[in-house]
Formats: structure tokens, sequence, C-alpha cells
């Protein structure tokens, strides 16, 4: 049984967070640090956790106690520098659901983020915790940088591909639509009901910083080919659907694409191959990653889903949890 | 002032036909010819348009008036083969909305809608009638075959890429979300509200019909590059949002880009170049076209929107008729 | 031909108020007048209007020319105040879409609005618009006072009953629930898509202003029975659904309550009598208010509909300025 | 360790049955008893459970084990009076998630359902399971009905208020609104997600079964003032919400009310009581009811919400199932 101290916590992964964590067997407490929530209540914040998690007061941020085994860090990009190197210094585990540690190069993280990166050696400490694909050993490792959502949901499917037929693709494109709980709770004219209502819209077109993130996981899978992204907002409050189209050099077949992904994820705790085009709704609320895939000549089309706000955030980290203090990685998942 | 007959017409793009017609300063008269709603009235058929639309009662397909000046058939893929050629030899206009005379080649129309075509002569008589881009003389042709709403949307914003930098690209891959009504009004428990709420499938993967209308036209235009084609439905009523992802050899500049878009819309009635990323919501009840692009060195990304009832069905149509009277393009749609 | 000055209107009913003039033939020039939106051009505020609606630059409310021939305020309350003493002194014509004017008593206004009166003179001069019910002499008179869109959903269907049966009324309850732009435009947490998807909300409970608005005009048809309004968000951008019990002393006959709509609406321009409880849908877009109604016994239950922003704001404002200028009530609104 | 049978159960209410027990500590195994569906998988039938749920065949329903230890009934009305009796008869615990044992008279039974009852005298014998609020000893029946969805909604806020009021009381009108899951699965046109979008629409005004069923209810607590109930169809997937008007004789103090409920609730394990209106999304996906009230003068405002499928359907069938077995309530269901 392990103490969880949440590093923000307030937005829609932090509640989350705070579900799976109360449910969890191997979770004992968890305590919430916030910044403009500091002495509120969990139940303030959260009317509809009412009666389901331990209400408690949220403590401020400034005085985070050193008691808990793990931290998860759940707080606006650059924010996590202030906080993280601190904790692993003290020996403690820490899970950053943030972008401040996900990039290797803190340059690319400067010119992305437009901040300086205060704690560079952490960057190649950390494991990216792509949790179904993973295979480094996690209890060595005391910093995990969990994936972004879109990342999660554009990698899974695509690191099999591009490992096992690199050679044989002429180009890549993701198109990738969120709901909008994505673009956090902060309010927004353009995020009103009134305005997203039956409404969908591109954004940060040729320029998404999770696009960096994606490069550089599929980089090192060995990709050497032209990869563009582009997001999306669904007028749906969750889920991600992302469809890649690859283009080939030479026809692959349909054996050959579920050869690699069989041996890909095997014994992956939460991806799910399916063989018609899912639903969005089959994933959402659900740490699962559904993907289908069909080629048809030189035309390779995967679609995948997830759930933002778990696979692509706080389930995924509880996952990391599991795999980081040695728990089957369903613990508290299903 | 024309009379009007409609065949079919008891879906949504009829729906939307009958509106833009009972406000056109030009039709003096619409008759609709019904299947299964012949005898109902328009009122019975559609309540929403009590006291907005003259009713009147629906009349059998079986018994087709040749007192009108045109006709316009929305009708389900196959079905009018029966109807066209009778009143084209009778020196009618027709302004077919589904799929029968769209393709060139009669043996593509068999292998992708499973009926063999029994007017392929008609096939290169009709214009292909994308109404902003086609410049052919419509008042020396009396079949006018009315875009898919996919090919519309897709068409519309990549035409002039393709036409002026056909030798740059390396690859095309677009991928379209649909409102549902594109799927009609015919109930399937996968299209119940219960089902599509909150939700976003891809559907025809590698496999839609749209797609061999869509490489037709680029082809003409001068393509030789691998283009992939992915739909999906949106949960919402109506709208088409499309992504299309262009990766280039080498960089064209957003000038170069520019200038094509310019050069080749200069006078379309129903384009608008945009700015920022179109929300769906702009040319939702619209005829219009809206159009965004962005380059980041060798990757292009073009958005486009539509109604997919009005630009990808009836207002298409509608601006089509206005093209073969010789009217003012934007009469009766604004 | 006359010219127009609006007020606010940057809001949602200022939008559909610049489309609907935009098309009425006897509008020649429409001017808005801005706070915040001072200097910006129409299509800054408006993208969707580009090409629809002519671009010009909004003016700012500290500098309102007097050339025009009518006015509409669509101001937050008390803004008005400010501004219509003078345009009505000028001789001019003033709609005001907002509540300023809405109520008889200044007092009644300063208790709900928390605001003291400041042209209480006014209050007696004004018409109440609600335009398919009124049978005042528009003519002679040069401030109407749009009804709240609550109201104006609540009233027509109920003004008939109250006025035949008030006697045989044991209580009235309303229950209206309406889509989220009657919130308007300015950023909330909780009005977020993220918030409001798959939601609904009661709200203002026994405390909404639109409260004494209906109490003041059923008291005027006879109303001396307890009657209760409560109101919700309802989980689209756009509608009213206004559903109110009627518990009768002594049963009322359908051919009854018939009578009393067809004696109260006969000639009435935008009120269509449904034999079946309406969708939503059918009046969305439209100046139509539907209305169904159903005895049993004792029991009676009406159900109204209307777009909350063309019925309950724009629209209705419209068909009060035809009526003002003496123009076919239906001009510039089908 | 309890083995489960449930009777139809490839519905929207089976699936969460499915997931509620496949969590459930004392719930060893569960079958599935279907007719159109025997013989598919439930992964053929719920993607969505595929990894979630154990896999198995779906059985006849015409070959009922008697192995299990208690049975689910979840079938269209009237099909459950083939199959309980039987398994009454056998010692077997039953559970109704359909309407063919909440009445308690037949012939009242017989007028809303249009069928004969064939079991009568199980209606005196079985308990009506509105778990939070019965009293009754459940381990003495074998035969819960599970109330209705509207009926929960409205009964759990209007028990209270009836109970301790009812002299006070001059009438009551509830106005419902739920998600189209309530329709069920099956598909019309009407509830295509085309048609609901955007939409909303009463329904069965003045003719709902759920109404004699409130009634009764109602009645039992002492109720003999009027009692209105109208249904409408809210346009998302999942949730109603209830709003009850009573118009009162003379005021009632909030701490009177508030009195009432403390009284009624005290212990009841989903009731929460809400200081402000519920949003309704803080109940979908949970077993709870928020209820939120307020007085002002002689109008009483009640808001009810839960999630239709679970509280008012599967969620509180396995609470039942809790009473019945002597298990907390709660277990397997936070």
């Amino acid at each position: 049984m392990i103490s969880i101290g949440v590093l923000g916590g307030s937005g829609y992964t932090g509640k989350k967070l705070l579900q799976f964590c109360t449910k969890h067997p191997h979770v004992k407490e968890i305590t919430i640090y916030g910044n403009t929530t500091a002495g509120k209540t969990i139940a303030d914040v959260f009317p509809e956790l009412d009666s389901i998690v331990k209400n408690s007061v949220i403590k401020s941020v400034d005085n985070i106690s050193l008691e808990h085994d793990l931290y998860f860090a759940a707080l606006p990009h650059g924010q996590a520098l202030n906080y993280v190197p601190n904790l692993i210094s003290a020996g403690k585990k820490v899970i950053d659901l943030g972008g401040d540690y996900r990039l290797d190069d803190p340059l690319v993280y400067q010119e992305w983020y437009k901040i300086e990166h205060t704690s560079p050696e952490l960057l190649s400490e950390k494991i990216y915790g792509l949790a179904d694909f993973s295979k480094v050993n996690y209890s060595t490792h005391n910093l995990i940088a969990n994936p972004g959502c879109f990342p999660t949901a554009t990698l899974l499917p695509l690191l099999p591909v591009v490992k096992y037929f690199n050679q044989d693709i002429l180009s890549i494109s993701t198109i990738a639509y969120s709901g909008t709980s994505g673009a956090g709770k902060s309010p927004k004219s353009n995020m009103l009901m009134s305005e997203m209502y039956g409404n969908a819209r591109a954004y940060n077109v040729n320029n998404h910083r999770h696009q960096p993130e994606i490069k550089q996981e599929l980089a090192k899978a060995g990709l050497n080919k032209p990869f563009s992204f582009t997001t999306h907002l669904l007028p749906v409050a969750v889920g991600i659907y992302a469809t890649t189209s690859v283009h080939l050099e030479k026809p692959i077949s349909m054996e050959g694409i579920k050869n690699a992904f069989a041996k890909t994820y095997n014994n992956a705790a939460f991806i799910r191959l399916r063989e018609t085009p899912p639903d969005l709704t089959w994933t959402v609320g659900t740490n699962f990653c559904d993907i289908f895939y069909s080629v048809k000549e030189k035309s390779l089309i995967i679609a995948s889903t997830i759930d933002n706000l778990v696979k692509g955030a706080s389930g995924q980290a509880v996952q990391n949890m599991n795999k980081m203090f040695g728990w089957d990685e369903h613990t508290g998942l299903l």
C-alpha cells in the first residue's frame, strides 16, 4: 500500500487520477496539492465525486510533503520543472503527466514550449512511458514522462509499422481529432458549448507541440520518411480518433502487418486489435487503445482510438505506476 | 420563371431543394415525385416545412409529367438510370444529385456501384458540375452530374494544388469527416442517437465510392501521384470537414499556393479562402466552401469545410441550375 | 427603405439581426455600434458572415448617429437605459431586445435587475412586443420592448388558455429548457463544451428574471392562479422547449381549447398549431412558435418550441419592425 | 459467490448488468439468455466489452438452466410473464427490470400494457424495489420488480415530500427528460442521430406507462392531490433530468423539507442531497440519485437526476441484488 501526492489535480486529468487511485487496491491515500484550489475541498472542485472519492482539503503546492511514495504531476507545462527535480533528489518516484520531460533534447523543448529547460539532466534519466509499447525495466527509474494524448493515440498503432516496414514507407500523414476536454477547463469563448456544438475545427496546423514528441519516438523506431500530423477538435467532450494514411513504396500484405502487430503487442495489457474500424465510444472511459488497419495496394490506413483523459493521461499514468511498482498492469484499471 | 420536377425528394437533400427552390425568384413551381411517399403531402413528410414551403401532394415517380423545364433526381444510386435517359431524350434539362452519372467510365461505375450502366452514352455528354471550379459552358449541356459531398469538399481545395504543383507532390492523403445526414434517413441501429452521440467512426476504409470520383477529377487536373481518401462519421447531423495532407518533394511558398488559389477561384461564387482553420459551423446552412492552407517545409496541410446537404448536394445543384439557365450563381442561395 | 442602427450587436442576437436585415427588402443599410468591438469589422467578429453580410467597421456606442430610422438595442441589461431615452426624445423608433423596458413597474424592475430605472416614464409608453399576440396599434408607438426568449415561448401558448379558461385553472407550472446560446458568448467554465456536452442543468430556480415578465402578462390576461416557472440548460446551442402543466378544477374539452387557440391566433403570422408534440428542430432557424396541447381529464399539457435567437430575440424584433412600419409581418423572415 | 442468469441482456441495460456483475466480488459467473442473439458471443453484440467482460456464447431463452441463484429479466414488456413464474416456482430469486411486475393491479397493467397479466398472484408477492426508499425486508421475497427509470427519478425526491406534507400540497407536476438510450437499440427513423441531434421532443403526453407506476407509489405514501407527469427526449444518450413543481396550499420552510429528506434518506446508500441544482453529468455512469429542492413562498421546485441505465435500471437492480443477499448495498457499484 502506497501513499500518493498529486501536484495540480484540479483539472480533468486530476479528476480521473482521483477516481482510479481511489479504487486502486494498492493505494492507501491520495493527497492533492493545488495552486488556486488550495484550501478548497475535493467536493468543492468536483461535486460529481461526492460520496465516491474520500473528501479532503486540497493542500498548497508550496508545501509539498515528502512523505508520499509516488507523485503525479498534472500541471500546466513549465510548472513541473519547479517541483520534479527536488522530488527526484529526495529519492521519490514521479510520473509527470505534462510535457516537461517528454522530449529528450532540451533545445527542442525550448523551441516548442518557449521555456528554458532547467533540469535537462533528467531528460535522459526518464522513461518515456508509452506503457503498452515500452520494454524498458521500470523498476530502475524514478521518473516517468507520461506521453501526450495525441502521441499515445498515434504512436501505439504506428510504431509497429515503422519498426518492421520503414523501408517500404513513402510517407505518413496522421489526422487526429480530440474531444474538447483536451483543451482543459479554463474558460475560452471559442470552447463554449454554443460555439463547439455541431462544430469541428483544425488547430495548431503544422505547429502542434505533440509533433516533435511523436517524431522523436518514430525516429527511435527507425523512421526516416516524411511524417505530418494535424490536430482537430471533435464536438464531444472526451476521446481521440487518429487516422493515419501510410503511402507505401510497394504493397505489404495484411498478413505481414498482422504479424508486426502480434509481435509488438502480444502481451500488451491495453491494446485491442479490431477487424472493423472502431467506434470512438468503445474506448471512452477505458484505458484501451483500439487499433484497426487496412491495406489496399500501396495504401495502408490505420485507425486508432483512445480516451484522451484515461489512456491519453491518467489511465496510462496509473498503468505506469503499476509497472513501476511491479503490480499487474491492469490493477485498478478494469 | 421555370417549373421544376424533383424525382425522389423525401430525404434530406429533397428537403433542402424544396427550401431553396421555394425562395428562388426564377422558380414558379416545384413538383415532387416519390416512391413510398407518393400520395402523402409535403407537410406529412417534412412537418418542419409547414407554412414555409407550399404544401402539395407528392406524385408517383411512375407518372412523371414532361411539363417541367428542369428535373432534379435525388434518388438512391441505380434508380436515376430508369428516368434520366427518357428525360434527356425529351429534350429536358436534368441535374442528378446521385452517383449514377458522375463517373466517366461505365466499367468503373459497375465496379464500384455493382450495377451495369444502361445509359453509358450519357456519361460523356454530362457535365461534372463542380460549380465553382468548372469552366465548361453549361448552356450547351442538358445533363449535369452533381458531385458527391466528399468529392466537393476534397476537390475544391485540391484541384488548384494539383493543377499548378503536381510535379512537386510526393503524396496526398485526405481524411474527411461527415455529419450523419450523409447516411440518409433510413433507420439503422448503428446510426441511432444512442450509438452516435459522443462517437466517431471510420467507415468504408480503402473502399468508398467517392474515391474513384475524386481520382477521376484529380487525374484530369494532371495528378499522377499517390492519393488516399478515408471517410468518417462526425457526431453531428450536418457538415463535412476534410483535411488533406500533401507531402511535397520540395517546398512550395505560401505565396505560390496563394496565387494558385487566386487564379483558380478569382471569380468563384462560393469559395471563401480563410487565414485561420475554419470552424465547420461557418459553412453549415450555406453554399460556401471554406478553404485554409498552411505550408511548412515540405508539408502542405489543407482544411476545407462544406455543408454536406447544401454545397455537397442541393445548394450546389441550385448553383448548377443557375449556371444552366444563365442566372447569377448566387440566385436563391444567399 | 430604411436605415438601421444596432446598439451592441456583437453577440448571438446581433448576428441574427444582421442576417435578417441584410435580406430584408425594406432595409437599405445597417450600422453596428459596439463597445469592446468598436473599430473591428463585422467579419472580424463574425467570420461566418463573410460574403453574406456586407462587411463594415463597427462604430462606437459613444457616437451614435441620429440619421437612422430605427434602432435595435441588443445590450446587456441596464445599458439600454443610457441610450434609449435620447433616441426616443429625438423622435426615433426603438426596439429594445434587452430586459430594460419589458416590465411595467419600475420597482419590480429594480427588484429583479438590481438597478434603478432612470426612464420609468417610457415603461408605460412602450409596447410589449409579443408580436403574434399583441393587438395594439404599433404605428402610434416609438418604443417596443421585445419580449424575452422564455416569456415568448411560455406566453404564446399560455395566454389563450388563461384568457378563456382562467376560472377553470387550479395551477400552472412551466418547465423550460434553453440551448446555451441564451447565456451569451462570454466565457464561463460551466458553459464550456467539456462541461455541457451530455449535460443538462436547472438554474435560477424560483429566481429567474423572466418570471415577473411572464406573470405580468398573464395577469393582464386575467390570471389569478398559482404559476411557477423553472429554467434549464439544454445541451444544444439553440432552441427553447417549454412544457406547461395546467391542473384544472374541472375538465375542459379539446374542442374548447382548440377554439381558444383559433380565436387568438387565427391571423397570427408565426404560430403553428401541431397535432403531435413538436420536435425542437422544427423551429430552429425560423421565426415560428410551434404549439401542441393535450387534455386528459383535469390535466392540460402544452408543449411549445421556438428558436431562442430568432423568435426569442432577433426574428421577433424584425417582425415587430414590420408591424411598426406597416409591412407584411413575414417580410424578410421566411 | 453466486451464479447469475440474465434473460434478454443484449440491449443497453444488459450491457450495464454485465459490466457491474463482472466487477462484483460476490458474482462468480454470469450467463446471458437471448432471443435473436442466441448463438452469438458477447463480444459480437458488445465489441466495447472485449477484454473487459469474459466473452461467452449467448444461450437461448428457450433453454434456461435452473442452476443459477439469481435471474435478471431484461426483456421487452410482456415477455417476462413467460419465464418468471417458472423460476419463482423453482424457488429461484428474480429481479425483473421490465414493467411486467411493477403495478399491483393486473387490470391497471392490462389497461396500460394492452396485455392480460398471466401471473397476477405474483404482483402482491413482489417487492417494488425502489432500493434507497424501500424499508421492506428483502430476504423474505424472491421477486423484485425493479422500478422504471422515470419512476425512480421522480419518486425518490417526491416520496418524502408527499409522506410529510401531503396535506399542504395543492398540485404536483413532473416534467422529465431522458437520454435516447431509454428508447432502446431497435432502429427507428425518428431516433437517428440526424433527427435527434440538436433536438428535443415531448412524447406520450398524458399517456406514459410510467405514470400509473408513479401514481401507485405516491398513493401508497398518501398522495390524494392532482399529479401530472410528462416525458421528453433529451438530445443525449444517457441520463434523466426530472423537475417537479409542487404548488403548496401554504408555505413550508426549507428546514421542514430538509428534515423530511433527512428522515427518509438518512442511511440511503445512493442519495446525494445537493445545495445547487445538479448537473446531469454528475450522476451519469453512477448509481446515485442527486436531489435539489428550493421553496419560495408557495412554490416548491425539486430537481433530480439519475443515469437511466444505471440507477434507472441495472445499477438499481444490482443494488436490489445486494439487498436480497444481505450484502452492503454499495458492493460492486462504486
